[in-house]
């Protein structure tokens, strides 16, 4: 099958139709109309297959999460997403792949009014790139680096579910009915873009958890010139997690594991309540998981106030 | 090393101030101000070793050809270059082939005036996503669907080198005075940005070359809704070409073989003289070579007026 083949078959599944969207696939490249008074949000990430998914992983899966990916880098900005450029590599020509790809993909796109813009397929080694563009009002962009000693440190949603499911991948406990939810939490990635235009202008820095809530709240502490102090035992955990893993267990994989998606921000201590009030009415719960403080780095501490030996800081690759 | 690591090595490399960059690598996303009364334009193009470029091909002529690529399809658009992303998927953390690669990405992102705004590298089998983002006065991008009956057909500078060097790589050809030659312009295309922007709102149609003239051409006669014949007695060759294969060799090297990021436009035929005229005035002569007909598909014919039969008709992935 062609390379033109594949894309437009990948363009039949996307087919979210915005006015914004002047010319789309078919050209040497897409025409597109941002609107006024915003800035445009630019990211990309990519998925390589046992790397960033288990070998093995549903093409629908891969699809969903390699929109999902970027779409949550775009929430950590405060972003709206609008439209996404996919650079697709496959081993080869594989037509049944490549719809079951598409069709994950453009379940997530459909449920955000994300339009395809751009596509790409070529040979080789499976592995997606994902381009997403958005749009945040000027100036309101979420950063990393506006973390203010005093401020409040929150999380969205849960923490350690994707972790956990690659923990017990492979092994007997795959049986275990938390299994399948934990697993549902490595594959198919919610990101949080409507929390992420109920933070924008009101956090004072935010990021999205991929690479373990440590290591990404490395980066607000650093970039922000601050400490980042972690209650552990306030870390929120899904009923599935708690039902798989012991407490210290459990600890290690909220801190370190990963593949969250989640967004970490900090909010200075006097709007915090009322800001999450406002993310609980949106459908996003957020909890309190920790404090700015002065120093650098993260530190955890237990429910005793005593330091956690933090030995495994998130992944990066090539580590 | 890490991914943080490498990313902050090539940005150190590609360090192109812009004003409208308002946030750049090191956050979960670029925030970037596109100019008012224009329109954005985005694509994205991958390049996979021993598809797209030679095996062994050096690093930094890897880094260039990436961002050439995809500001070729910018410039086919009659777009202005500003930003690009990119996806780098490494088989191992090579600190020496990444500041290569870096290297040449930032010489033509630096002629280009091009801000890399945002970055991933991942481990796995070389590959390299960019994403290209450009703009165009609103409503004047170039498109592939405008050719009309009796249009002058024209390609900038010339064709079939890049498809000749390849021709000759591994052979006993490559100590032939010319093949360095022929070997830069597979290497290191130089897309036509400057001659994008002298055609935009004149040229009824545009494409680059990148899978070959006939097979590019056929988008334009397809998505306009015409045929196109090409005299290929009129296709311009460079010194070396001509010096490397007789006519019949080259010919077929010039209608199919590829690689050429020139860029092929159709323009009214009382308008052409002019344009090319202000083309040539730019740096970038450009060759009438054939002209919009009725029917359907490409056809070329020698200078007799004979058909030529065109077996090659350009190359796909998976074809």
């Amino acid at each position: 099958m062609a390379e033109f083949d594949l894309i437009d078959l990948i363009r039949r599944r996307c087919d979210i139709a915005r006015a914004d969207v002047r010319l789309g696939i078919g050209d040497d490249a897409a025409v597109l109309a941002p609107p006024s008074g915003h800035e445009l949000v630019a990211c990309v990430d990519t998925l390589v297959a046992g790397v960033h998914f288990p070998h093995g992983t549903a093409a629908a899966d891969i699809g969903w999460k390699a929109l999902a990916v970027n779409l949550s880098d775009l929430a950590a900005m405060g972003a709206t997403p609008a439209w996404a450029l996919l650079a697709l590599t496959l081993p080869q020509a594989d037509a049944e792949f490549v719809d079951a790809f598409a069709s994950g993909f453009a379940e997530l796109a459909a449920a955000h009014h994300v339009a395809l813009v751009g596509g790409d397929t070529t040979s080789g080694p499976l592995a997606v790139a994902v381009t997403a563009l958005g749009f945040v009002a000027s100036g309101r962009a979420l950063r990393r680096d506006g973390a203010r000693v005093d401020d409040a440190v929150y999380v969205t949603g849960t923490l350690g579910d994707a972790a956990a499911a690659l923990r017990l991948l492979g092994s007997a406990r795959e049986a275990e009915p938390a299994f399948a939810e934990l697993r549902a939490r490595l594959d198919r990635p919610q990101p949080r873009v409507a929390a992420g235009t109920v933070l924008h202008g009101r956090a004072s820095a935010c990021i999205d958890v991929s690479d373990g809530l440590v290591a990404d709240l490395g980066h607000v502490a650093r970039q922000s010139g601050v400490a980042i102090e972690i209650d552990a035992a306030c870390l929120p955990a899904s009923p599935a997690l708690l039902a798989s893993f012991d407490a210290h267990e459990r600890i290690a994989l909220q801190l370190g594991g990963g593949d969250d998606y989640e967004l970490a921000f900090t909010v200075p201590t006097a709007q915090a309540h009322a800001l999450a009030e406002d993310l609980a009415r949106s459908g996003c719960a957020a909890t309190r998981i920790g404090r700015v403080v002065e120093g650098s780095g993260v530190h955890a501490i237990d429910a005793d106030g005593v330091p956690i030996e933090l030995s495994r800081r998130g992944w990066e690759h090539f580590a």
